[in-house]
């Protein structure tokens, strides 16, 4: 019996959650994975830098956090030239985008996006009870034009695109993206999520622009700073959608030790080229494994991977159990013809040794059916 | 001109937060508070097993926090004797306050609270559209019967009652509290926030019942466990009231340095006991400081002490204001007559001692208008 408490719009969802975390697998194995290369976590790690504020601040984690983030805010400011009230800080882009569709949508309300794009952004749209419209990506790629169309047609709230795009690790040049920003229809807010941007090319990002009303950005220290576990991100957008995260978020939602060490990672870049370096041999190394597998990765501008195993989803699903079955982390896209492919994160050179040596015997165990 | 994208409650909702964070006050006064006695933080930190394992794992943190927060969840479930799908965790209580009014509050359901009592929830509340009921305290302490009478007149969702009370420090027993969750009618849930309980006299918490699905127990890491700072707390309550939050929580949302230093807290009761001693200590201070200027202390079953300064609310507030403006961070209630008194937390002996100064000067600054 549904509990008579919950709201009709609780009671309502389903108990389906967007990911089953590595550590789940790992317990009902019965062990460890060897390695760990499915979350497009960064495995290079944080700055070291970082590293020793959060040690040095553990012994303070008595005190709450500063609710306004201020020396984080200032010093993200100073990193974009972006003044700070055009900064919400919150624990994660999850965070924040579960913040931004409560803010907007509302039961009946419409909220664009690609078939197979970011899940966790669909579970906070359907636990606001917006109603999910999307379009399909083209040539592995999210199709901003087919957003931009169907945003017209239906008039969302919210118009999600990930640039450089998850789970496909593909991109678009930042004069699509500022056309496709010009192009949002009045009424709709375009959610420009670039939880990647610091592994694309020079020329992926648009300019920031705090006047533009029509979009806001998402950034993270999940991936590039090497920070997952500590959950910090920050939205960047129009000084009054800013402030509007002021009216619901958890003001002293912030980790203390995370904040600090934020501060220390987003003033060490030098550490941001070293981890791109890195994950640029890594992608040449798993393209090189795939290859030698008779396999072909789509381009990417991620710090992951999309290897095309060259059939369709079943296929890819059974390359993908025989690898998790042989100690290998690793994810693939939910929908056709997305799911032809598995998703593999730029891991260290033993991370990936360990994946060339599984690859061949997962597709063998794949092809044998 | 209001955002249209914004829903009509977000747009409704004010932009006041719930409490200003002590480092705003300092940036404003352009110098670092003396004692940081207001927030009701441990000043006596975490276990040094915490902070150990909390330095230890920094490196790590590039690795999300297992969304289950298996480990963790199975240490609270062995230190308290409740099935971990009984258990709740996620980042601090005001993090399950608002999943748990997300849950169960929609437009024009009401909700019944002390006048006086946590703010934050209150916030929860209006921000999903609530409708907040209040009774007034009772000499000083929150008042079971009244809360109870005006749930049966007015049919909440929601029942809020701290235990021991936060900002006066005074609590019930048990079998009070246990009478409340006996009457709760049908239709309500009591949330029974237990923040402070662990430096509550034995006997203040009813036995923990999981069977019973008209209650549900707020505990925290903020506290005794010193870790306001990284954000962890948990709820225990019946088993598809605390599968709820699944369908709405932010699974990837924990700190995973702060999980992994809140089971070596949990498993280190021998420093809980410490940090009892050292707060009687303070309580004691405090209330001897407190006799030497002619006021009385509330008796306290928390880490903070409410000192009646014998007038009214403005009295109260010029002589918080004279001790802020000392370096003296110190908060006082919000409403009449629970006003007339400031809220002073157990902090260290120089914390006291620079209390024990600025007292009698704020004192005099206060007589004086």
């Amino acid at each position: 019996m549904t509990d008579p408490r919950l709201t009709p719009l609780a009671a309502s969802l389903p108990a389906t959650v967007p990911f089953v975390g590595p550590e789940t697998q790992e317990r009902a194995a019965g062990r460890a994975f060897t390695a760990r290369i499915g979350a497009n976590e960064n495995v290079f790690g944080p700055s070291p830098r970082a590293i020793h504020a959060m040690e040095a601040a553990s012994a303070e984690v008595w005190k709450y956090a500063d609710p306004e983030n201020f020396d984080l805010r200032h010093a993200i400011s100073h990193h974009h030239g972006v003044p700070p009230e055009n900064i919400a800080i919150d624990a994660g882009i999850d965070t924040l985008l579960g913040l931004l569709v409560r803010l907007t949508v509302t039961a009946g309300d419409k909220v664009v996006t690609s078939a197979g794009a970011y899940p966790t952004f669909n579970f906070h749209v359907a636990g606001f009870g917006g109603e999910l419209v999307t379009v399909p990506y083209a040539d592995d790629h999210e199709d901003p034009a087919a957003l931009i169309t169907k945003a017209v047609e239906v008039g969302p709230k919210l118009i999600y695109i990930a640039n450089p795009d998850n789970p496909m690790g593909t991109w678009h040049s930042a004069e699509v993206i500022q056309r496709m920003i010009d192009a949002v229809p009045a009424g709709s807010l375009l959610v420009l999520d670039e939880a990647y941007i610091e592994f694309a090319p020079e020329g992926t990002a648009p300019a920031l622009d705090v006047h533009d009303t029509r979009v806001i950005r998402l950034r993270t220290f999940s991936k590039a700073y090497g920070m997952a576990g500590a959950r910090v991100a920050y939205a960047i957008g129009a000084r009054d959608l800013i402030a509007a995260f002021d009216r619901v978020r958890n003001h002293f939602g912030m980790n203390r030790t995370a904040q600090i060490g934020a501060v220390a990672a987003i003033q060490d870049q030098g550490w941001i080229d070293h981890v791109r370096s890195r994950v640029g041999v890594a992608r040449d190394k798993i393209a090189e494994i795939a290859a030698a597998n008779g396999l072909v990765c789509l381009p990417s501008a991620t710090n992951f991977v999309a290897i095309d195993c060259g059939q369709d989803g079943a296929f890819a699903r059974r390359v993908l159990d025989a690898l998790v079955a042989a100690g290998i982390f690793v994810r693939m896209p939910s929908v056709a013809p997305l799911n032809r492919c598995i998703r593999v994160s730029a891991g260290t050179p033993s991370d990936l040794d360990a994946f060339e040596l599984e690859l061949p015997k997962a597709l063998a165990k794949a092809r044998a059916g």
